[in-house]
Formats: structure tokens, sequence, C-alpha cells
């Protein structure tokens, strides 16, 4: 049995092509045929050349229906529709138990070159009884799909620099960043009820999603002049909370200069700067944050997506079906769509 | 009218000599005649030509008797014996309220060439009111007195590396650090409820110290050695919370790499070194801390030190008078004191 994924095979190089269709390997495994699956910003990283990746099967957001469920698989089951969140993980280690699904030590990543990833027909997913989310009731809009979709990765990732940054009710916070986890962490703060939220964005279609979401105040400027604009909105105070949702030298830099004394920056970014350790220091300025644990965030999303709460399938500008994925990652890199939508399977 | 002082006059020179007597300049200004100082750490650097210094009167460690006090001082009188944090802030700015009176815009250092230091016969102290904590009481034992010294800046330190890494009751903290902090942290992280504590430490007396605050293990190694024995003692989980009372890059390291993933490193020790930034990302391993707002959290040290629960003043071993003050820092620079206490006045 054969069936149609996207295949990367070098910088600048996915395409469509067949991978054998996944099977039950082990009694813990699931086998899901994906309904939705989509690209993400880090996705980018090797598309580009920037990060290495094994040749083969790609993606980590996907959601899907549970086709074939293990012997050994407890709380999903055939039929199930299901959320994966980017990780698979076993939930019982003692590093899961404490919330870091990311480091437990039987986990992994999806689309790595030796297991499925999302952006195919159907993947196998490892530790599936602890790692699939499944979704109650049925006939869900398709709105809601794509706000579950986004909590695969890109809504747990910006709610975990929420979460991190330890915004709370009635604060200001400014959020660095207006891709698709910068859009979701705007949503974030919200829901955790920050006041004002200072979105740093340039582009006009990212500013409107970013008001949508709940931003109150827009920053065009970058670097010194969005650090003075942060201060100026704050009475010279600086914001209680900042979300670091790019990784760059200057994004990490713009987020501790903009923060007061005191706080915590939440980052999301993958740090391909040094941090302004000894500056950031003497005003207490600390930081927290890495790889989301989507698994641990999903449930309290996802029943806030189910009801209306929150609605982060809006960030998708952008579709496709898997047949044309490769036009799905050039509107990303060519920065015409802000995330793309992969429409594999019916539901 | 002159006093004694203690003043630095170049690397490797702090000499006994005289001063004009500090009086009132402002009417929130009292004048605080000094019982006991002592030497810190940090007056160790300009000391040993490691960073600048003005010439002039040092330290900012001090408890002594209000002489005077401006006609604006709310909140001690003169006769009040006070424990002086070691900055000085007005406790009604924005940061002062959000618990930053490090970053107090009014607020400022003491022995920093323009304000007296602690090392004297007497101090001005600027926004009196708002910086000195009087001690209810009277009659204090000598041994209570070294420990209401200690909260000027030592042992609201180590407090501040173990509520920055955010200890808890329970917890395993690893403490990167012996010197006169890192025990104080000792203490406070068993103050805090942590149930198991990790003392790195190379030095017999100090692990004695230590022991005695509430180290339940003692790690004699360093480096990777130092990192694998407290994953050993952790069963390879690592531990909940580091503190890290140093500041080189090695021991910067060495607390990233000894906590366990999702957690926090609570750092007072200034940084020299640089953050192993991408690698604790993807271990989700933050960081908070800087230096201590002690004015915030003296109040709390002070009861329990009153009440008997704490006895930071034990980290003095060794003590001379203002006239041998050279003595002092000779004792720290040559490591043959943890921390020395200086003698200046009669209760």
């Amino acid at each position: 049995m054969r069936m149609k994924a996207a295949i990367f095979k070098g910088p600048g190089m996915v395409e469509i092509g067949e991978r054998p269709a996944p099977v039950i390997q082990e009694p813990t495994d699931a086998v899901v045929r994906v309904v939705l699956g989509c690209v993400c910003g880090s996705d980018l990283w090797y598309y580009r050349g920037e990060s290495a990746h094994a040749v083969g099967s790609i993606g980590h957001e996907f959601i899907g229906i549970v086709e074939q469920a293990g012997a050994e698989v407890r709380g999903v089951r055939e039929g199930d529709l299901v959320v994966a969140p980017f990780i698979y993980s076993d939930m019982s280690c003692p590093h899961c138990l404490n919330g870091s699904t990311i480091s437990c030590p039987v986990g992994g990543n999806f689309g790595n070159g030796t297991i499925d990833g999302g952006q195919g027909e159907a993947v196998r997913v490892p530790l599936a009884g602890s790692t699939l989310v499944p979704v109650p009731g049925s006939k869900h809009p398709d709105a809601v799909l794509l706000s579950l979709l986004a909590l695969s990765d890109v809504m747990s990732t910006g709610h975990h620099a929420a979460v991190s940054a330890g915004v709370k009710k009635g604060d200001t916070v400014a959020i660095v960043g207006d891709g698709a986890v910068g859009l979701c962490a705007v949503l974030a703060a919200r829901r955790l009820g920050a006041e004002r939220i200072i979105a740093l964005s340039r582009h006009a279609d990212r500013q409107k999603a970013a008001r949508e979401f709940g931003a109150t105040d827009i920053i065009e400027a970058r670097g010194e002049e969005a650090i003075q604009a942060v201060l100026d909105l704050t009475g010279g105070i600086g914001a209680d909370a900042a979300l670091e949702c790019v990784g760059t030298a200057q994004s990490i830099a713009t987020a501790f200069a903009v923060v007061r004394p005191g706080s915590t920056v939440g980052i999301v970014g993958v740090p391909h700067g040094q941090l302004p350790f000894a500056e950031t220091f003497f005003r207490n300025t600390g930081w927290r944050g890495g790889p989301a644990p989507a698994r641990i965030y999903i449930p309290e999303l996802l029943a806030d997506v189910l009801d209306g709460v929150i609605d982060p399938g809006r960030v998708f500008d952008y579709e496709t079906d898997l047949d044309h994925i490769t036009d799905a990652y050039r509107a990303m890199d060519e920065r015409r769509a802000i995330k793309s939508l992969v429409r594999v399977g019916a539901l």
C-alpha cells in the first residue's frame, strides 16, 4: 500500500510523492488519516536551507481521524477526530508529569525522517493514547477544524509564550513578531486577561489580524524606535511582559528592552542571536520559554475553541490541497501567506 | 565635624581615613550612626581592580541607630535601630510598587562616591523613611544583630535567588557557589520548604556551613563531573531549581545543566560569562534574577530572624573593627574568610 505525502528533497524542493502507507508497528501506535495539515514557520528553515533536515516525509501539525489503533492504545478509538501535538510523548515519565512533554525520553518529532509527517495522507503515531487528543462532538464547522489544527503547534506556541512570561489579568503585554505565532500570542495574551496588547508589526494584513485577535496598539517601527514607542505607550515604565516570537538578535534585544524591570520575556522564537545577558541582569528581566508542551495545553485550548472563545484558525490565510503542497511552501517563503493550510482528506 | 571611614584609594588600597561627618541635606534624609558593617563579595571587584569604582567612601551593608531624621522622614525615628538595604529607594514609584526597588529612578547605591558608604561611622541615608527598616524590640543578642546585618544584602540576595527560581515546598534545589551568598541561598531554599538541597562546594569550612544552613548533599566536583553528580542524585531528572551565586561562565553553564527541563535558574551572581542560550531554549530552562530588591524582602526576613527561624549572621567568620578594615578586605581577598564583619559603633 502506498500513500501520497509531501517529500523534502533538499533546500527549495518540497514535492508531492509516495510513501509506504503507515501500519501499526507497536501496540501503542495508531494510524491517523490526515484531514488537515499545514506548513510551520520552522518548516521554512530547512526549505530555505537554513537548517539541516532529513530527506523524506515532513510536517508536524495535523488533525485527522484514527483509522486503526494498536491493542494497547487507551484514550482514543478508531473513528475519533484527534488533534496531534507536534511532539509525541508518553505523559507518564517525570518530565511529562512535570509538564515538559518536549523532554519526554521516549517521545519524538513527527516528519523527522523516521516517523511520517503530517503533510501526507496518513501518519503512524507512536504512543498514540497519550499523544493524541480526541475532539468531542461531531460535525464541527470548517472554521472550528482550522482552529483545532492551530492547536497542534502555532496556537500552543503562542500560548506558551504568554504562559512563560506569566501574563495575567490586567497586564500590558508587548508582542515581538507578527508571524502566525506572534498573532497567536496576541490571542493567548487576550485570553489570559491582558488589558493592553501592543503588537509590533509592519505589515498591513498582519496588523489587521493582530487587531482582530485583540491587539490594542500597533507599533510599526523596529529596533530603538520600537523600544521608545513601547516606553512612550507605557509612561516610560515598560510592558508587564514581552512575548518574543521571532528569535533574531534584534527581536530578542527589543523584547528585553520593552519589558519593565522585574518582569519576564516569554521566548518561543528559536534563538538565533545572543542574549543581552549582563544588561538584563541589572534590570532583573528574566526569560522563560522554549518549544511548547502542546500536549499539555491542547485540552484547555480545545475547550475554548469549541466554546467559541478563541479562533486561532484565522491565522490561515492561504489554502491548497496536498497535490499543491509546493505552492503552500512558496506562498509562505515569499511572504504572500502568514500560514498555509493544506487540505488533505475528508472528515 | 569629621568621622572615620574606610576609603578606597585604588586597587588593593582600602584604608581608614576621615570624611566630613554626614548631615541632613534633604528633609527626607536621615543620618544613621553605623553599629555594624561588613565587606561584600562585590567590594572585592574594585579592591582587586576587576571593576572601576570611585575613590572615596565605600560599603553598602550596615545596621545602625538613627541619629537624626529630617522633617519629612516618616517610618523611622531618632534612636531606632535600623537595617539599611544596599540600595535606597522611594517605595512609591511604579518600579518600587512592582517590587523592583533596584530600578527606582530616584534611588541609588551607598558608598558610590557621592553618598557615604556603610564602612564608616555614619551615613546620610536619602529617602530614609522608605529605605530604612526599623527593628522592633531592644537588647538583641549579638548573634541577632549579625543576622540583621546580613539582611542588608547577602541574605536578601540568597533569598532573591530562591524566589527568582520559584523554589517551593518539597523541591530539590541545587546551589552553585559556596560563598556567603551561596550559603544564604541554601538557608533561603530551606526556609521556602526545599526538601533536598544540593550544595556545590569544594571547601571543608564552607561545606560545614552549608550543612548547618540546611544542605542535605554536598558535591565537591566542578564542571561536567558536578553536573553528572547532580543528575545521579536526582535519578537523571535534574533539580527542580538551581541557584546561581557565582557569575562565571562555568558556574552559569553548570546551573543550567543541572536543572530539569521546564525549570528556572535563579541568578544573583553578576554574569561574567555568556548564557548557553539555544541549548537551554530546547530544554525550556529559563532564567530570572538580578540584584535583589532587599527592601522588599527585609521585613519578612527580619521577622524570621527575630523569631529565631533563620540565622544568616553565621556567614560572618571573621571580624575586626573599623580601624582594621584593611584586614577585613585582605581576609576575604585571600579566601581566609567567607565574609568579614566590621564592628563600628556601640549599640
